[in-house]
């Protein structure tokens, strides 16, 4: 019997199937200090326990994105091995905060299949959810990729795909138990914006930018355990680069997004992504934001924000695509989430 | 209004002005775990508990550079952001240990202002204290910087200098509480050397080299939540270069100080320090020191030495300074700190 | 009296002679975090509390490489400061777990001495121990090291090469207290092969490669307190190179065998190692693994598997040796280890 995982191939996938992800894993202070040396990472409520008191939390929790990063990098090699391209991501909740000492696993439910046309891959679209150890799910979303087929003679599967809306509905958004941001420090929290100061449209430039080092992303996507080997072998391409995994970028916009936005605290949605360009060590990454909606929560203090985050490797900001409604060359990520910010 | 921080100018500062700096941090073993893998760390004080215990402290105190360069960079945003140059460090105490699981924040009071004849750029000198959650100061330094103008026409301030020592006093120092070196293992240490052993005026070359990386010195930056661009964006300078922090290079030069002061365990007072040239990924930092001063404590066992400690990227031991009294080209930085060392 | 430590040399060992390692270290959830981004680590053991008290254990214990870096690093200063090459290891065993928070020191006994025939440089081999704070040893192995002699006209010492085995008998083997796994869950595991199914003489491709940075090699070594130049001072070689420490394509190639040896959670015994040719950043590292044994144990649902480990930078898998019987040039290391298994 081959010892190997060669991965899931499109043909492997039936709707219904629910996987279940190997490795789960226990996080620690250790954890938040790498992605605090990874990323220019400053929202105040995950840098600080006093702060999270300040806020009705026992302590500050693990950024969010590390508890997204640990439970996806647990669905690679089950969903995306062999994966052409990760083509979305959409209906994205995080239903619990995730503490050091916490213990997260992952599952994944297939919830749409449709072969490509060429026949020789297909679309599987599958809803995944992060466990802790108390068995409560602390995350939740649909991400669908592109995966060859090992046998293209393989029949294709009844197309099912599913009905994906375009947004969570503020009101299916989840304030952390406790939350309340109604003796908020603005001083603290490094700028004086709040959920009221923000107009929908508004643009956003944070300005800085970060140029990526191939340690620093390797280092990132394996503290997630994820093992696609685009991001670690420099042999798997002709021109010898390696694919930066998408989620670094994710968190490295989030992170210089502080900047215009040091007071959206806490994302408790995801609405929609995309990764429009891929990442290379050498791009200088910079951000700008726009935001989509606002809406209210029964929280005391909070507000919902939605926000556009746009990620790119040069040109001018709040350009997103071309004549031809394509992504522009520069673009690396668009991602549509939500966050809770003071009022 | 305009969302994102341009960071103060020069006509932003008044004397007496005090700046609460933004962004609290909660420090814990993975901070030290991360100083540890960035700097050749080994003070046996730092890098063990029994240690540590058998000195009298409850546990191993977070290496106090990790309290420097967090209460240093929550100043960057509001004091540096635009700053020309970085000039010097005067009248630092170490007052408490940080621990981890502390939560520091940073504060600084404008206490010196100087435009510069070109009337362009001026000189801003500030006290920046660090606090843990108690509201116990845990580190006090002064620091002088140069800062741009926005306004070219904006009017002079007047001139103030403060009167700043050239060293902090022997008497002035604080042991941490319950420190006794009576019965300090030489051996766990690393080396026999003890206070007695060292001469004023005694020069150690401290022999071992590090070759510096991108990923390795924008790790330590961010970690410290230091956001000054020109550590990050490689499309900041024409040559392409990220200037390292400053901080990364005294961190550097202490841990291989090592070899030679092993014993030097505690840093307790900055009296002075001047990042002479600017450091850049390839180089290859090493370090000498020679002792300035030695002076008794009233901690048992416990003394104190002053050192110069030198971080050059090239050329000889012991040359610090060419003919017309400059700082040599290679000599990175000249740091003036009093440490505390068995008897 | 100098004060820097020049390291020993061939003629300072003697037999018998005990040496007690400098620098005790504190370990945390820090360094477990670094080290999972520093290796693609995922034994599920290692990884989560859960999984590892569901094995019988009361949490995850650090990796156990973690606790070999660890203590090897100590012996640096002492043993192989002056070493010209790293020549084997045998006779290690691991004798209990590390957790987070213990403190680990180390201690080697000198057990044998051989001058070359060329007189400038002999082989020592010790003994090296690691301690944890309550004086229990967590780790016992023997390696032996080519040293320069400082005076080449010091005269030979009597020779005494030790009768070392070829391998740890299973029956020597110290099987964690408490360690249960009979209800192994293979699927959080990651494979559904157990001890049963790999069969004496089968051999497993790991398939996936990591390309090596500098600044990972450096921030792991330092990680261990290791402080051998040649890992760190471009400057050391003519070529600029860094030589990578041997550990670290250790731990690398333990990491990569998790595609196809999941199940071989912990390393129990290292019969033997060889560094067969340097590693440089750059070099692509894969594994492949050879069954060399297996064997029993009175620990309910436990057996132990003996692997021959190799870790290769590019040529074929299962490819060791040319014709003359020496290691292939592309081979950087051999390790021959016992693990543990769910039956």
């Amino acid at each position: 019997m081959m010892k190997t995982n060669a991965g899931r191939f499109f043909e492997d996938y039936k709707i219904g199937q629910v996987i279940a992800h190997a490795v789960p894993r226990t996080l620690s202070g250790g954890e938040r200090a790498l992605y605090h040396a990874l990323y220019p990472a400053r929202h105040a409520l995950y840098s600080s326990d006093e702060f999270a008191r300040a806020s009705g939390l026992s302590a500050a929790p693990l950024d969010d994105l590390i508890a997204f990063h640990t439970v996806f990098g647990k669905t690679v090699p089950d969903v995306s091995l062999n994966a052409v391209a990760n083509l979305g991501y959409a209906q994205g909740r995080f239903l619990a905060p995730v503490w050091p000492g916490d213990t997260l696993r992952s599952e994944s439910e297939v919830i749409g299949l449709k072969q490509n046309s060429n026949g020789k891959s297909g679309v599987v679209y599958v809803r995944s959810r992060g466990l802790n150890q108390r068995g409560e799910v602390v995350l939740d979303y649909v991400r669908w990729v592109m995966v060859r087929k090992r046998d293209l003679d393989a029949p294709a599967p009844e197309t099912v795909v599913p009905d994906l809306a375009d947004v969570v509905p503020a009101g299916d958004l989840v304030v952390p138990k406790g939350l309340d941001f109604t003796n908020y420090d603005f001083t603290l929290a490094g700028e004086p914006h709040r959920w009221g100061d923000y107009a929908v449209g508004e643009q956003i430039d944070h300005v800085d930018g970060v140029t990526i080092e191939e340690a620093e992303h390797m280092l990132a996507t394996r503290l997630w355990q994820n093992t696609a080997k685009v991001h670690f072998d420099a042999t798997n391409r002709d021109d010898g680069k390696r694919l930066i995994y998408g989620g670094h970028v994710i968190s490295m916009a989030r992170a210089l997004s502080f900047n215009g936005l040091a007071n959206a605290q806490m994302v408790v949605g995801l609405n929609g992504g995309a990764h429009a360009n891929p990442c290379f060590s050498g791009d200088t990454v910079r951000a700008w934001s726009q935001v989509l909606d606002k809406a209210e929560t029964a929280a005391p203090g909070v507000g919902a924000i939605r926000l556009r985050l746009v990620a790119t490797k040069g040109g001018a900001p709040f350009a997103l695509r071309d004549e031809d409604g394509k992504y522009r060359s520069e673009v690396l990520l668009d991602l549509d989430y939500w966050a809770l910010m003071p009022i």
